[in-house]
């Protein structure tokens, strides 16, 4: 590791706020490094002791002759800041400060954080916490610690990062994945993030070479855009990131706001950034332990066509359930395949997928066939990964099946997983024997099969990972429509100008001045007519739209008449004139959008629109900018892409030109993210040939 | 247990098939009723032995002395039809057929299966099976099984019976509620149900005096009525059932297909039953632990209305995430609880709910504060049940906060569930405490929330059960219109009189046999213009309809119109005339109809109508007849509920008109189940005052 390395390779601990009475948070740290032997110096600090837990302890900070890597806090919060000065002075590398009292107890704990932080940055120290478990380096038999990360039993060596903005919960997490034999590398509970956050942990990790799998429950995050950059660089390296995300319901909010002071943000633009990132969602505890389970196989299914095999029916249906609903399916197959599996499944089983090769078949006298089952669908070109259903086999059966998949995981780069259903004792050793080779054991057929699912989804987007936004001149708004109106919105025809430029089509239209001015020339009937003006948001609640025009005399009429309304209705309205335009008579209504998120930066939303668009919350997005295949992924995710693609025996609409659309409107946003806020495209029409903005509204940031 | 008393608590089993070699099935069965203890008598036959296991091994059943009451079979399937002769002619109360070779091998088993069946009916003997594993009573220490129900380690004894029509699977959802402590009474594997079946089982469970949970597997049922009236009878008797449905999916049911003969059925309409009966539906095997610790508890919250309390704000955010997502809702505390929370929470923790009364405080010596804490809460009128999040509280503190929590578990009838994360064996001894005091411990908050609102989901239900559709005369489809019309379509004219006899509001309108018949006289236009005839499924794709005819001109050229297209068209139809009816102009589009399903008999169906029907599959069903009340239930489902509420300022529309109309329609198809096999009403349009079915269509029975 290189960033980081004096926090997690420290040669040598101080320990300020030890005491004889356990309960202050610095002598677990003590006890604890010595307990798990740890090979640097410890230093306990408090004037009050000459020797602490058998090491000498110093009444100072300054006091202490050697370097200091880490200073550990656990003084009561007024003390801090002047240990903090000590360490700065003593060129301490990091204050992991695990007292309490600081931004989470109000305005004055706020201040005292930022003067802790202002002192520490003066020298370069960096400081985790305050108000948190600090962490431990479990490799290294490093403890900057205290609570349930310092108790027993030691977590076991492994290839698992942990950063956790909750350190209660998030070390329940890391129990549960102990108990089912995974290792850790680190364990980073990050409390208040007053200097170093999850972000800046996460890209360091990145960079160390024993952590190969990251772990984090995270409440909120400053900056979406670090993640994003961090998310892809994961993906690049082949790390994966298992993120849970709290806070992600208006509840959960709530009690995140009354907890925390990070800022939970918009889960729909969090689910958007695990999407362009491969980051792993995880929201139960026990999908951290599959998926981990999984990530640490190394195999990736190619694709989504999947295979099972066992004795119990009722598994395999279990199984073929939880693939459909996770994306998979069972594929058929080769004529090979079903040859060779004829010839050692008995007549009574089916050599079809899923592979019934009848209860009793894995055990040690039937070892040599079983391997030759397992072969043949694991070598079947139409299979990506494949699940053995072990389900009630224990005992010397179920070790002699787990010697059988573990030669032939030595031989594959499928991915091969089992489902076991006896308890640990009852397996006959097979547990180590599968974990040796890295096959993933689940306690049931679904949660194989979403391992299997996960993996695959990961492998997808790491293949398309590398893209973003096609290269091009940014598409600059002009600086004549931004001047002197911050805060504000263009009117309809400014905002059309602007999407038209970044290659979005809008309706053929025209501004007219007069009734005089309106001509039919040009333009395909039936017509819409409607009021122009920045100052005017709700045309139709002023009689400022006419629909439905075919006529001359007609046209005339409508723009009197809606110059009228909005001169009597609307007096204090700037008129621009009238919008005269071709009404759109065909295609599907969508709603798309760009918002400038505090959090994300620009982010694209698309949705069904129309009298649905509220009531069914059919919509997607992601963050910007991006190219024209996301906008083809965004709009599978919808619902209403049945009838994009053509229902009840409608032609399909132009989704290459919606695709095309969402790409270039997520150029316009990102290329304007600093004049704009907000971009409302509704309806935008999805055609038969093309996608035509029909209205739209741009507001520029305050 | 009045019904299977001889099976289940049997004083004489007899195993046909005993043998030196292991592998035949009865052999276990012996070793397995000997080593557990059974208290009655065992007698082995084989006629190759004369002792088997040390007991007197007889040469056949018909040799054996006593009355028997269960015999095992053990034997290859081609032996089976003469043992069970002699199991008939020797009055054998039950037979439990282990042998493969029937129904699931074929036509000639299933002939076999067949004969197997008759020759026990004959003598009243009944027959678990064939193809099983057999059944165990944990209690009374009989097996009559083989495989994984004979291993160890013993289940131990407990209120649950487990149903299943996959041995292996099934038993594998066993050993997981066994390894959470969970005890069972019964385990029956069904096999291929040639006689005794699932429904039948579960029903005779209901009166099983020691049986208070139900569990069940099962991927298909041969009648859904039975199913209905078993769960709603366990709903009155107090006995919860759990059901997992293989084969809800399309590879899934393939799979069950090539498995078993059981049809899997509609899952939709298996939803209805759930929600109709209070069947809690489980989909992984955690869940059926979770929920099982979760009834065990015996206490029901009265609402949605839940605290958390704990020190791990994380884990407090997490069980508000869930909470939600699962329907149930975080309330304030009443000033009162807040007051009581204040004199014992440290000042920087929280008393709001979630309450953060800060990490460490479970702890003996803190156990005065903690009891009157949670005892605050669980007295709030506003709280209909608790949380209690020790997360990673181990040892010695776990064991105190598990005593508190025991002692107000016994005074409380509000149902208290814990989140505990730490390993067993690191709890200090506080789940045997927990356990005594039925309180259900979780290991994460997500799944102790939904265990919460499973509760309080399976309460609600079992509030409203008794509630099924009103009392009145039938409404019976009159006999000139069924007779010789079986397996064919009512016309519009026809179905639109059924449903206006039965009370559902139809278009109001005419039929005219020419143009000069036809008036405007008492319609209010615009109108619509229809073909009428009983052969003419599809009036647009031969111009049979004309739309928005406004004056007594337009009415009588189309008539005209819509005839001259039929004739020249459609010339075999017999055309009953034109129908001349009023537009609905307003209002919102559903669908409507009812099914008469081969498993489940007449259900009915709503959804959203018009462009989004197919796309959004925004539809849901009930098993027929219902009452108004569940009609509305049925609306609430639909995510177009809100436009029917009204969305974006539009007024709500006539909610209770439709859900009279859904109960009518389910009184029509229930009350004509000999004739009707499909009824149709799209759309049926919502309005804002009443709801009126624009286009029907009835089907007959073939």
């Amino acid at each position: 590791m290189k960033r980081f390395e004096r926090l997690f390779a420290p040669r040598a601990i101080a320990v300020v706020g030890v005491s004889e009475d356990a309960v202050r948070p610095g002598s677990p740290t003590v006890h604890t490094l010595l307990r798990y032997g740890y090979d640097g110096r410890v230093y306990p600090v408090n004037p009050r002791y000459a020797e602490f837990a058998g090491l000498r302890c110093y009444p100072s900070i300054a006091a202490i002759d050697g370097d200091i890597d880490v200073a550990v806090l656990g003084v009561p919060s007024r003390s801090v800041l002047p240990v903090i000065e000590e360490c700065a002075a003593k060129r301490v590398g990091y204050a992991v400060v695990l007292s309490g009292g600081f931004r989470e107890s109000g305005p004055e704990g706020a201040a005292l954080q930022e003067r802790m932080v202002a002192t520490a940055r003066a020298t370069g120290m960096r400081i985790v916490g305050p108000n948190c478990l600090g962490l431990a380096n479990v490799q290294n038999n490093v403890y900057a610690a205290f609570g349930s990360i310092t108790r027993t039993p030691k977590l076991a060596n492994g290839p698992v990062s942990l950063v956790t903005q909750s350190g209660g919960f998030g070390y329940s997490v890391a129990l549960a994945c102990a108990a089912e034999a995974i290792g850790f590398r680190n364990v980073i509970a990050t409390g208040n993030e007053a200097d170093i956050d999850t972000i800046e942990l996460i890209a360091g990790l990145l960079e160390d070479e024993h952590t190969g799998i990251i772990l984090a429950y995270i409440e909120g995050l400053p900056d979406g855009r670090r993640v994003l950059e961090a998310g892809r660089r994961a993906l690049a390296v082949g790390k994966p990131i298992l993120v849970w995300k709290g806070g992600v319901t208006e509840q959960g909010a709530r009690a995140a706001a009354s907890h925390t002071a990070n800022m939970t943000g918009r889960y729909d633009l969090y689910k958007a950034l695990f999407k362009q990132t491969g980051i792993v969602e995880i929201t139960e505890i026990h999908e951290a332990v599959d998926y981990i389970k999984g990530f640490q196989s190394r195999k990736f299914p190619a694709g989504q066509r999947v295979a099972v095999m066992g004795g119990s029916g009722g598994s395999a249906i279990v199984f073929a359930d939880a693939a459909e609903s996770s994306g998979l399916s069972l594929s058929s197959f080769t004529e090979r395949t079903k040859k060779q599996l004829s010839e050692v499944v008995p007549a009574i089983g089916s050599v079809e997928n899923p592979v019934d090769f009848t209860a009793g078949y894995i055990q040690g006298g039937n070892a040599d066939k079983f391997e030759i089952a397992v072969r043949s669908v694991l070598e079947d070109p139409g299979i990506d990964g494949v699940c053995v259903n072990f389900a009630t086999i224990g005992g010397a059966s179920c070790l002699a099946g787990a010697e059988v998949l573990s030669g032939l995981a030595a031989r594959t780069h499928k991915p091969l997983v089992v489902f076991l259903s006896v308890p640990p004792e009852e397996t006959g050793g097979a547990l180590p024997v599968f974990r040796e080779a890295r096959i993933p054991v689940l306690p049931s057929p679904g949660r194989a099969a979403r391992v299997l699912a996960m993996l695959a989804g990961y492998a997808r987007t790491r293949n398309s990972a590398t893209r973003t936004a096609p290269a091009g001149e940014p598409i600059r708004m002009p600086d004549v429509l931004a001047r002197d109106r911050r805060g504000r919105a263009l009117s309809e025809v400014e905002s059309k100008t602007l999407l038209a430029r970044a290659g979005i089509a809008v309706t053929n239209e025209r501004v007219v001045r007069s009734a005089e001015e309106a001509r039919l020339d040009g333009l395909a009937v039936p017509l819409v007519v409607k009021i122009a003006s920045p100052d005017i948001a709700h045309k139709t609640e002023i009689g400022g739209i006419k629909l439905g025009i075919r006529t001359q005399a007609e046209l005339r009429a409508a723009v009197s008449e809606v110059l009228e309304n909005a001169r009597a209705r609307a007096p204090a309205a700037q008129i621009e004139g009238v919008l005269v335009g071709e009404m759109v008579t065909e295609g599907f209504e969508l709603i798309a959008g760009a918002l400038n998120d505090a959090v994300f930066g620009p982010v694209v939303i698309v949705g069904a629109g129309g009298i649905y668009a509220e009531a069914l919350r059919d919509t997607t997005c992601r963050i910007a900018p991006f190219d024209e295949q996301t906008g083809h992924e965004m709009l599978n995710e919808l619902r209403c892409s049945t009838i994009l693609r053509g229902a009840r025996g409608k032609p399909p609409l132009d989704i290459d030109a919606l695709a095309r659309a969402l790409g270039a409107l997520s150029r316009l946003a990102w290329d304007n993210r600093e004049t704009i806020a907000e971009i409302d495209i509704n309806p935008l029409f999805a055609r038969r040939e093309g996608a035509t903005a029909a209205d739209a509204l741009i507001v520029l940031r305050a």
